[in-house]
């Protein structure tokens, strides 16, 4: 039997998963890696580490490409750009970068995974020195130069996960850095209130935000440096330079142009087991589409941990075995400065525009016993299906561990759990880890109070729309002197909730009502006191002020 | 209507959970607590953390009586012990401990929440000054006294997580802790390779640990002082105070009288809605009986998570509602000095024993990605259905975090997930959080190339025992020469895993050989290489040096 040849055009996560896989399914294949980069293996998702001064220089570097030939007895070619694919005669041409000239390159299986690249647009000034984009380990090496060389300032288009972590790292050097989001929030997969708080945390830590705005031009001095830029509004931003970290998008054209199926995400079109529309040829990592597990539809993931699965499964197949990759739910998490924020599955947006019927709560929890040093609070907001009572998606943000909450919905949501599922789930408990009821367990509590028509909420989105409607609504701030003092809702008023019974009749019983607390639970309770003394309209601000992301007021005026 | 009479026995967790969320419930009903203790909510598990002085004394009671009466309506009486309950009249008759004299309580709906008491056996001694056990805050109290004035050392008795707790507490405290476990290992219901390495960790902090020994005698001196104690095996421990941890069992003597039915596990029998065998019973917390999610026999699991959980379940249903609690996995989770080490499901042992045809992985891991700061590896043990390839259970132990992955697990099990599912989920990725493959995905991916067949492991114990036993095997270290000096399985032969091909040669084709490496993947590449070479008899040592827990041989010997 001949030799199989496997040929992945494309390294980093997917080209070198895929290829090692290969390797571990088909000890005698011929396997080969092209890649037109210059290293083959790298930690792109540490750049912005690097950049902070967290993470060094040769850390970077994953595998050499002589680790691949001597532990996996794998030809890599850096600097090698695969110019056309031949899927009649199984074959590509591929262009040494470096020495010149064309080689072809046969294969039986063809694995392409040719990753995507940031989005750069044609805007004047764009290719002033000091515009960088963040994907190579050289992208990361000048930048990290300049924080360490006289840069002062720095603009960041785009506040996205890469946007964030490098405003982050940029200011721990020193950096004053101005972040320009054209959407109205940061962190536009996110519902708005929950990036509001990551928003307030930033601004906080000095980031200046420009928000609903673009770049419409970088400015240069005469030595052709950037010396800042300008806004579609008009603005002025001053910078020593620019990052560019607007979205990526999938690098699919050697695909394209070979005939290979694109899907309707821009990315290539693949099936459960990575392959392409062409007999013996793989997609795999941020050039290949999936499937996203609550809708169906496609979905494109480019993150590395995807990128590791789907090498896997196109390995095994490749190689004669049997594996699929079901799809992907969206997670994300990111971490800012000392606020964590994360998600999976359906925001309450997604939910909606794609015609759920869905229910939503927000509870802030401590992540830790309440006693135990260090706890922090997070505040987690679940979106469910009010029929199946399947959880479609959650957001949790705060301080405290948002990871670890994130990933057991990652789990209950794959398998198709159901919030009542959830509020029973027997996690691991002691106090350097949790309450005795974890931040999901309250959270699925809230939610069953909900659907059973127990508990009614409002969110501070809601809220905030009707003091601005100028709706006559009372605010009744069930806490103590010190906690209403040391911030509370704009116009709320304090009742404690030991003398609520008492002092609800100060209140108007047909007027509506909202009771607040620190993070809902006490209001809930003062809640269900007014409903009994028969106020009618009454609601609870869901996530108190805890999860309130307009601005408190403090002083204890009331 | 005459008003609703709901009587909860037995406070802390469970009795003040069910009455709380009675009030939510029926807010006109009538409810009372009665608690033979001088506390009626107090944060128990917090107890070692106040011995350690992380946690203030005031921080432990978590509500107080006028708590409960102003915000809930619920009237609390403390040292008041319910001494019988008459279910045909529906009353109970409750001593006060304080003022004296008995009183009868009517009851429509009771909720027994009795808890769990300390095992203190009647040896010699027991009933010395300065034996204690830990259950109220009275006994956190004179322990936290004693470290602080005067005792030096101290005797744990049991290897529980309340004597390990302790025991990091008293160490941090400066005193000199002995910790005596009948069993052959600590941490009884892990498997022993698990439980091996939280020992290594324990003396490493200079705790002494005396294994398979019991504690026969507590000697005293003069002024009735503990002085030490001695085991059943002659061996004398000196201390100055002994706390006896030994484990703890429900207190079911008020039910069992009034005829309530006890379960196989000596705890109340409930049905999933919490209810007893009697009409209008309900039975919550550390004193009840649930069910094991994998195995489906009943189980008894005395911890404030489940206690939190029963309590709203019974409520609900007391209330007219309508909840269920399925059961438990047996989740647990505990900090030893700066391992940690958690389970939840079936264990090796317990999976054998319960007759399963099944599969075991050990993998290391690195919690979050490999460059990024702080991180540290976590081994994760999981134990799959071989026939349904469905997860039964998973330890995991480490200096990282073993919290989140065993919580992703209980998620898992509880939704019947196989491991096939595991290895796909898209848990969030960035760097400070995990790396592109998490340690569950990458120990699912070892544990699918074994069911698959492509992966032969051996663990260490099974390697340990065939040294013993002087069976003839290669023992060959595929590491570099830095990493094998550092620690090493003694009598491993070193070969770098790029030289392996070519030194294959020098090894023995027909004698068994073991790869060994860090944490088992670079093994696993040698183990390919041989077995590829001709070699019939290779395994992969499973966890590598990593989760070798019988002590590592240093320098370049070889």
């Amino acid at each position: 039997m001949p030799q199989k040849k496997i040929l992945v055009i494309g390294g980093v996560a997917a080209g070198t998963k895929a290829a090692a896989k290969c390797r571990r399914e088909s000890p005698d294949a011929d396997i080969k890696i092209v890649t037109d980069e210059a290293y083959i293996s790298y930690a792109g998702c540490g750049f912005p580490y690097y950049i902070g001064g967290h993470v060094r220089r040769e850390q970077l570097e994953v595998k050499t490409v002589a680790d691949f030939r001597t532990e996996s007895n794998i030809e890599v070619f850096t600097q090698h750009r695969a110019l056309s694919i031949d899927p009649a005669r199984k074959t590509a041409a591929v262009k040494n970068l470096r020495a010149g000239g064309s080689e072809e390159f046969r294969y039986d299986v063809l694995i392409i995974a040719t990753g995507a690249a940031p989005v750069m647009p044609l805007i004047p000034g764009h290719d002033l020195k000091n515009v960088f984009t963040l994907r190579t380990i050289d992208d990361a090496m000048r930048i990290g130069a300049l924080t360490g060389g006289g840069a002062k300032s720095a603009l960041i288009a785009g506040g996205g996960y890469i946007g964030l972590e490098v405003a982050e790292n940029l200011v721990q050097r020193g950096i004053q850095v101005t972040l320009v989001e054209a959407m109205p929030h940061i962190l536009p997969r996110f519902d708005e209130e929950i990036a509001l708080l990551v928003q307030n945390h930033l601004r906080e830590n000095g980031v200046r935000l420009v928000l609903g705005q673009k770049v419409a031009q970088i400015d240069g001095n005469r030595s052709g440096e950037v010396s800042g830029a300008s806004t579609d509004n008009g603005e002025k931003i001053p910078a020593d330079f620019v990052l560019w970290a607007a979205g990526v998008r999938p690098e699919v054209e050697l695909a394209r142009t070979a005939g290979i199926e694109i899907g309707p995400t821009g990315a290539i079109k693949t099936d459960e087991r990575m392959r392409t529309n062409l007999p013996d040829v793989y997609a795999v990592g941020d050039c290949a589409e999936t499937k996203h597990l609550v809708t169906g539809k496609p979905a494109w993931a480019p993150l590395g941990s995807t990128a590791n699965k789907m090498g896997r499964v196109a390995a095994i197949n490749a190689c004669g075995g049997h594996d699929t990759f079901p799809g992907v739910l969206g997670s994300t998490v990111v971490k800012v400065f000392n606020v964590n924020v994360a998600m999976t599955g359906l925001t309450e947006k997604e939910a909606r525009a794609e015609g759920y019927d869905f229910e939503t709560v927000i509870v802030p929890c401590r992540d830790k016993a309440h006693y135990y040093p260090g706890n922090e609070f997070v505040t987690t907001k679940l979106v469910v299906d009010r029929k199946t009572r399947r959880i479609l998606g959650g957001q949790i943000v705060g301080r405290g561990v948002v990871d670890k909450p994130i990933d057991i919905l990652v789990a209950a949501i794959t398998l198709n759990g159901t919030v009542d599922q959830l509020a029973k789930m027997d996690f691991a408990y002691a106090p350097p880890f949790s309450g005795a009821l974890s931040p999901l367990i309250n959270a699925a509590n809230v939610m069953l109070n909900k659907l059973n028509g127990r508990f009614r909420g409002i969110s501070s989105l809601e809220l905030k729309k009707m003091m601005e409607a100028g709706e006559d609504v009372q605010l009744v701030d069930t806490r103590g002197a010190e906690q209403y003092a040391a911030g509370h809702v704009p116009g709320a008023r304090r009742i404690a909730l030991g003398e609520l019974r008492e002092k609800s009749k100060e209140l108007a019983k047909d007027k509506p009502a909202v009771c607040i607390c620190n993070i809902g639970k006490t209001a809930f309770a003062g809640h269900l006191i007014l409903r009994n003394a028969g106020f009618k309209d009454v609601k609870t601000l869901e996530g108190g002020v805890t999860a309130y992301p307009f601005g408190l007021e403090k002083g204890a005026k009331k």
